[in-house]
């Protein structure tokens, strides 16, 4: 497996066990893909569904994966708290290992022409993948949601990419590449949380700081201390150790000291491959010198 | 692939590719193990191959592999710098992913064991699987090499763990488990080759520094500095970040700044992955949190 793609698609089904497993046995059913998780909230009525593999077979998966939410899914009759659009209402691609991001939205385009050709889905392109600015962003997309969708999509700002009316049953999705997001914390020696928010204002793209990185002071009651709590949205560009060295001298600032950091959920081996190498100030590294790397080709 | 071990074997042929080819030709014949590398040197008329996956897919792989080996090679009328006793002349098994050094030693025994009823060769364990600390050592047991084993293996000290004589054609061979070895370069910023040497003294266990770590000073001619040269022996309890940090302290006391590190073919992820983790500061940081890690499963 040279070539390593993941998507993340969110189906509009978080109360009905039966459905969400009846559209992800379409992964199961693969065995050129992987299944990596999923987890349905009630609340949301959404479920979050991770998959890897080389990028043609995750792309034909998704083929299938969609074609039963499809069939099980009936947006008309959806409610829940998250914003939703689509009976699969979000499909990002997410390049892993030695694919581009060219190539990552030439997928998710050739994904959004199957769908409207196989079952007449309509799609939005977004992220890396879209055809104009103002539809970059998937919350530009989703306002008014699959209620407000078939006027929304009469407008010359949001005309489809694929198809032009809203599907009946199904809605419209959002395809597109965008890099993995990695969610990494970190924890500071005071229970001031004027220092976390001041120290995530110094970081974060927003106000100033580094180009890759939302952030916000949130306290941890239990431990008496704060965080600055952070979403790494291209660690490729920004990467880990800079924004953890750059948190460290502004809360120096402060005269306060790191305790600790967390890397919530995944992060591909490359992210502290990096890391590891910029302290260990090692010249000529390269990734295939990891012997997983070698495993998995 | 939840649980990975690496196989070493160093074959007394180095000069009929012919003969390593179909030597080789055994482990490429099986789709459960992956063939990484094989390097060939006349001089020393010996080959390294390095092969991985499941260990019982491993153990089995070399049990063909050997018998190739019995079959073409004659240590009869091998000669070559390099010290050797068997046609295989020895066989390290190197835990990698989720195998404790207890499996290893366990795995060095079953084959030990197979190859002495299916082929009658006899061998002694060494380095983890070693009966006696004298038998540990790879060098003590194959001095004599092959054209002294027949007196060597009658001796008390030396009778081997399988089998009590010496096969005709084959010689004996030393199976075991050892730690990865990983091969890491400190380059410094002098050209002054006494302070790479006093460095190395200062982190090498043989002169009272890191237990798993070996260190010489060397110069690099070409561009005008000197590096500490090491083989850290046991990544998992002398790990790269602490040898990198003592080096850059030791180094420090002479006013000499670390320019860069190099390591030298294969690392395994969890070596680089725990450095990143010890440079960010992590809290309960799992290793199945590295996307590839799951990948491998």
């Amino acid at each position: 497996m040279a070539k390593i793609i993941e998507c993340v698609p969110n189906i509009s089904e978080g109360r009905r066990p039966e459905v969400v497993e009846q559209i992800v046995d379409t992964l199961r059913a693969r065995p050129d893909v992987k299944l990596l998780d999923y987890s349905s909230d009630a609340d949301h009525n959404r479920t979050v569904v991770t998959v890897v593999g080389e990028p043609q077979a995750v792309k034909e998966a998704m083929v299938d994966f969609v074609g039963k939410a499809l069939e099980l899914i009936d947006l008309r009759y959806h409610q829940g708290q998250h914003p939703r659009m689509g009976a699969v209402d979000v499909i990002p691609f997410i390049p892993i290992k030695e694919v581009s991001v060219e190539e990552a939205v030439q997928l998710s385009k050739e994904l959004a022409e199957t769908l409207y050709q196989k079952y007449q889905i309509p799609s939005f392109l977004y992220e890396s993948s879209a055809s104009a600015d103002h539809r970059k962003n998937l919350a530009n997309l989703r306002k008014g949601e699959f209620e407000g969708m078939k006027d929304k999509v009469r407008t010359k700002e949001f005309t489809p990419d694929y198809g032009d009316d809203v599907h009946e049953s199904f809605g419209i999705t959002a395809i597109g590449a965008r890099p993995f997001l990695v969610a990494f914390n970190i924890n500071l020696a005071t229970d001031n949380l004027e220092v976390a928010n001041q120290v995530a204002r110094a970081v974060r793209h927003l106000s100033g700081g580094l180009r890759y990185v939302k952030a916000m002071g949130v306290r941890l009651d239990d431990r008496g201390i704060v965080q600055v709590s952070m979403n790494l949205t291209d660690f490729t560009k920004t990467p880990i150790y800079r924004v953890f060295e750059l948190v460290k001298l502004e809360a120096a600032r402060y005269g306060v000291e790191i305790v600790g950091s967390e890397v919530i959920g995944m992060v591909p081996m490359a992210a502290l491959v990096n890391t590891a190498n910029w302290y260990l100030r090692t010249e000529d590294f390269n990734i295939e010198q990891v012997l997983e790397s070698r495993l998995m080709e």
